[in-house]
């Protein structure tokens, strides 16, 4: 799960003084955030939410100079640095094809954990939970969370449970943090990529967002589709293993997309990413519905797709690795840095054109995860 | 804040088999909770909530032998131990007289690390907003919270944001998750308790429950009174300067209030806790409103309060040790442990007679943390 408010610690004190770290801004921040309401897109993960981040959240928790956004932060405890990401779920409807909300919030915090670096180690969870919600869907969502967790080989080790008034929760809200070891000998940062580095993505892409939407009912449409919901640690694992002096940069392109987290590095590290359109892989089902809708699969929220950056010297490698996993025999090369057009994504078509994909812009798929 | 689904990971593999420890149960656990579904008892932190998390969460998350419950967790990372503990805040309304979610939500996670006998080192934050929210009521709450995390030396380090439909989430739900390192040479173990073991109590109870119940307008009181929320770890430091050795346990006693956290404990060592009724530190206004309201001040919810059990020998110097930090004057000792009569609550009344005081049962006072 990208978390949107997630900000990286700073590693060393000559990055940024002390005092930002330990406290906040000791003059009360200037907030630059200017909307005056919040609204749906200010949490899809796209540029809204970018906003509210970096004009409201950051300046004033973060002090001034906030590091580029990570998925998980990084904290010294005794000798350790230990990893740590948080998300809420608030997904609509509860329990889709393939999953459902206390899969998703497991995997989603395995995989924010995965693709900073870090192996998960502890998950706790809280409920929120709206009264008249029936036991059994409770249960169920505790049974979804319990098999996740063995599946990914991570404890859950404790949690709270609110309980608010009927229609205050849309039956339940979950929320899960997880904490984690770095993965030895991997530097994830975005501002490590160089041209002529690979953009590596694990498989086809906007599954889990299209299967959230059809399973609202409101499209008339019919579709053998579920959501790719999975720990993505298995990909990690298996591209450190062969490529991790190589590794750049890792991503779990959820809310907002593979074309969010990619203009998100973009911006990062200053250069173009040159995407080739046909490497991109979608199921039809996923095509055929962002047409009907006007929406662009690289806009729709993974649950269980990798998006890794390497060396050029180690992108065979990687991809060789990422094919062994199960689940990722449709792995592919989709582009590669080049020193313009910078801090921007450059899509090729089939046909031979180029257009700028940017972030996310407005929420078209409220509530998916 | 009590977390009620909060186990404590076992310590040592002889405690609990290790298959309990990283995996669900093999088979799927018999379920003993058997209401049909949530009311808002189940999240006040009393019978209803334990009955939740021992007969649904715990089988179901942890195996069917949890450790006795704790306020946060201990989970080994690289060489070091760290603790985390997580909660959602669900309060209504969002800011009252000394208080509001924010600074709630970083006290009360910094005090579950302080009594779990850990030093927090960083917090991660998630909010669930409702569409439609004031940006300037968002504001308000972040800088409470940076102010919080400020006062109490601790840094917030990421989180995550989204929004649900107006109506959804009662302006705002924040989750805070801390990790922490644990104070050197302080064991807190309800098992260690032995008979002649002394409660220690901070001040005033019932101050945060009752404040809330005001706030909401619906009692025609008038009352000068204010959440007590704050951090409480300068008593946990305060206490483990002069007292580690003699230290058995230690407790925030939030929702469900201090007869609460007392019939916890007195379940989980088997002995008698008897309370001297005059000793205990009520204001005038909460104990006005308890006896308009037919409640007791030992089961209102407290946000700033510290209970301790030390051996006898470390009684003196860990109250006096309190009387020195700011909002401790009122440190009292409260009462003792008896062998008789065994995992009860008895409260001591200033007439002569005694009293039994089970936990609380029922959520007369709902959404107040």
């Amino acid at each position: 799960m990208r978390g949107v408010l997630q900000l990286r610690t700073p590693q060393s004190d000559s990055e940024q003084p002390e005092l930002a770290r330990v406290e906040p801004a000791p003059t009360a921040p200037k907030v630059r955030f200017r909307d005056s309401q919040i609204e749906m897109a200010h949490g899809a993960g796209g540029k809204a939410s970018r906003r509210l981040v970096e004009g409201l959240f950051a300046p004033l928790l973060f002090g001034s100079n906030p590091e580029p956004l990570t998925d998980a932060a990084r904290v010294a405890v005794g000798s350790d640095s230990v990893a740590i990401t948080t998300d809420s779920f608030v997904v609509s409807p509860l329990s889709f094809p393939g999953g459902s909300i206390g899969e998703l919030a497991i995997n989603g915090t395995v995989n924010d954990l995965a693709v900073s670096g870090a192996t998960a180690e502890a998950i706790v969870v809280t409920f929120i939970l709206e009264a008249g919600l029936p036991t059994s869907v409770l249960e169920s969502e505790v049974r979804a969370m319990a098999d996740a967790a063995c599946r990914a080989n991570v404890k859950v080790v404790g949690g709270d449970t609110k309980v608010v008034e009927h229609g205050k929760a849309d039956l339940m809200y979950v929320t899960t943090t997880g904490i984690g070891s770095p993965i030895p000998n991997l530097t994830i940062d975005p501002r490590s990529v160089r041209v002529g580095d690979k953009v590596l993505l694990s498989g086809p892409i906007g599954d889990h967002g299209i299967t959230i939407l059809l399973a609202r009912g409101e499209l008339d449409i019919e579709a053998q589709l579920r959501s790719d919901t999975r720990s993505v640690f298995p990909f990690v694992e298996a591209v450190s293993k062969v490529a991790a002096p190589g590794i750049r940069w890792m991503r779990d392109p959820t809310r907002g997309g593979v074309a969010t987290s990619l203009n998100e590095l973009a911006r990062d590290c200053g250069l173009g990413i040159h995407i080739a359109e046909e490497e991109l892989p979608v199921h039809d089902e996923v095509r055929g519905a962002c047409e009907l809708l006007g929406l662009d699969p690289l806009h729709i929220a993974n649950e269980g797709q990798f998006l890794a950056v390497v060396a050029p010297d180690y992108a065979e490698a990687a991809l060789a690795a990422m094919h062994e996993i199960p689940g990722g025999k449709e792995a592919r090369l989709i582009g590669e840095f080049r020193e313009q057009p910078s801090a921007t994504v450059l899509v090729g078509t089939r046909y031979g054109g180029t257009r700028v994909i940017d972030m996310l812009v407005g929420d078209p798929l409220p509530r998916i995860c």
